[in-house]
């Protein structure tokens, strides 16, 4: 795929009580745009990930908005939805467009507003991401769908919650040295053990937090990255998207991301990879028991097998196949809309030998994006030429 | 563009108070599948318009849930929004994604519920479109905007309310023999001038009602359709989208879309033809006053010369360029995710041969969806083989 990143650049990402969704995302694209030197004016698409700014920001059409506010009005915008998959599906439709001819440059990104909309309407609108007649209705929101899922795959597995809690452990001991992470603390398996019941097994801090941030990408084509001489070297070297029924009652099997596999599948075909090549990841863990699941159906663990991964450090930095090494949705933060930009701009960043977590000679990188309960999933293979 | 229509269908448009979204969009779904020997195995995208489920329907993530309902869980799917174009630019989307060679087949539509919501949160709704911080603060809703862009037009070029009358009158009429319009009745320029004042100049007749519906494409690659034997004669042989910025108090010019006439350039340009090629059009009447506006930016008239068009029978069916033969949003109605879609159903209808208001050997036919007061804007240009 002839798509290269020539800027890449995220929000710090917490809590902005002060700051509009259309000035958090200008942030991001336009230090996004300063690591390039793409012209603004060749910017011919802008592609916003937004999940729910008509309810937090009353806002929509945003893609107009963000064209408009980040200089750009005359640009072909559009707003890509895919709950918290909306950023990656965002950047998978911007690479299309390239491919296609009929963009050389998008500028792609993701924004969301949480902090100031207040608990009850947030979990009200992140709800509106699940089936709102047969799961919403019925009392169910992502704890406990996630909860569910937790539970089946501890009983089948034998998992425990000292396995889930390694993983927020390493997350939040990767975020540590992340500038725009939301928490940048440690913290011990004990304290994520002994944190507050959400939706048992899940504790606080086996949860991903409530995030304001925006994170920004600039595609360009190979042939204009040529011709204009541009320092590019990341490219998007392969990509899949797959679907899953969108409530969970309807899957065969809740302790499986049938939809990340077939998006996997389909990334690693048209990269011309395996998930052995693959050097550092950026998985969707919104919840502990989902960095198992991602791992495992990315191929990097076999079914059942994902579960001690972290408590034995073969997902850590020094590990086999490092994974989240931003500190993933758990310790960077989980701005809904902005998400699968973020996890691109953090593995241009290890690709271009410049992550504060560096994984050293990583040359092929992956993200993995994934919507409500798994019903959309978005993966995108990362190289960088060497 | 090697992108073939393969069916087209539309729900009736109206009100549906016992229909959610998801019923809607797969009764237009089903019904455009039936029209085609595609199967629905072959589906391997979805693209779903829509602008405010999250308010009226407290569902987001509309693609995957369309996906799973319509029969297709294991799909790639999104949602995509740009506002009142939101169709328009999935149509867009889909049509670059086969183009890209990712997808041969993909179903793509739009629907909106909007009766059930309530005037005043639908006002507050429809009003996301448009610049939140400047504009819905400010008090400006639609009707307003678009008033001040009608009183900036008749300032400028003596245009008359009449004139515009004239445009309601004809779109009337052409929904009388609309089976799926949601207004079947004629009125009279008398009627249009005596209606209830929204925002003069425009009387309640010079506006697009609100309406429940839901419309979808089947879209195949050409080598697809060859394969498959298909038949499949239209096709989308070109497309354009601009932007322009979102607040109207940013523009130069009030009664001018600058971003409808980019998007007419590229769809001219990239399907090979001029504005008099056209044979038949459906442009987006949101108001009386956008009809105008859209076939100045589409260069059937030059500017201050479309005011009169209807009056003088220039865009009748039997006219020099037909406009809106299904009725356009003023009677077929105007559900905001779905109209994009709708347009390209009934141009579809018209290019085959089997529309209510046939012109007769249509072979050339386009489309124009706009969102917001024109800050974004999509055109296609169909054709059908002879």
């Amino acid at each position: 795929m002839p798509v290269a990143i020539a800027g890449a650049a995220s929000t710090e990402f917490g809590e902005h009580p002060e700051s509009s969704a259309r000035e958090l995302f200008v942030d991001a694209a336009t230090a996004a745009l300063a690591e390039t030197d793409v012209s603004l004016a060749d910017v011919e698409s802008v592609y916003v990930g937004n999940f729910m700014g008509a309810l937090t920001d009353d806002q929509g059409h945003m893609g107009a908005l963000m064209a408009d506010y980040v200089g750009v009005p005359d640009a072909s915008s559009v707003t890509v939805e895919s709950a918290c998959a909306s950023a990656g599906s965002a950047i998978r439709q911007a690479t299309r467009a390239i491919e296609a001819g009929t963009t050389d440059v998008a500028l792609v990104g993701g924004v969301e507003i949480m902090f100031s909309t207040g608990m009850e309407k947030l979990t009200d609108a992140l709800a509106n991401a699940a089936d709102n007649e047969y799961e919403n209705e019925a009392g169910l929101t992502f704890p406990g769908i996630y909860a569910l899922m937790a539970d089946e795959y501890m009983n089948e597995f034998d998992a425990t919650r000292e396995d889930l809690a390694a993983i927020a452990v390493k997350n939040r001991m990767n975020g540590v040295s992340n500038p725009i992470s939301q928490f940048q603390e440690e913290i011990s398996v004990t304290e994520v053990l002994d944190s507050r019941p959400i939706a048992p097994p899940l504790g606080m801090y086996d949860c991903c937090p409530i995030t304001d941030g925006a994170s920004a990408v600039v595609l360009v084509s190979s042939s204009y990255a040529e011709a204009s001489g541009l320092d590019a070297p990341v490219t998007i070297a392969g990509s899949g998207q797959a679907g899953d029924t969108i409530a969970l009652q309807d899957r065969a099997e809740l302790a499986r991301t049938r939809a990340a596999e077939r998006a996997a599948d389909s990334a690693y075909e048209s990269a011309g990879i395996d998930p052995s090549d693959v050097d550092v990841c950026e998985v969707h863990d919104c919840f502990t028991i989902a960095e198992i699941l991602a791992i495992e159906a990315l191929g990097f663990f076999d079914r059942g097998e994902g579960a001690t991964a972290a408590a034995d450090g073969e997902t850590a930095p020094e590990g086999r196949i490092p994974v989240n090494t931003s500190g993933g949705l758990i310790a960077k933060g989980h701005p809904v809309g902005a998400t699968g930009a973020a996890q691109v701009v953090e593995i241009t960043k290890q690709l271009e030998g410049r992550h504060p977590n560096q994984i050293d000679d990583a040359a092929i990188g992956l993200t993995h994006n994934v919507g409500g309960s798994g019903a959309s999933a978005v993966v995108h293979v990362l190289e960088v030429e060497r």
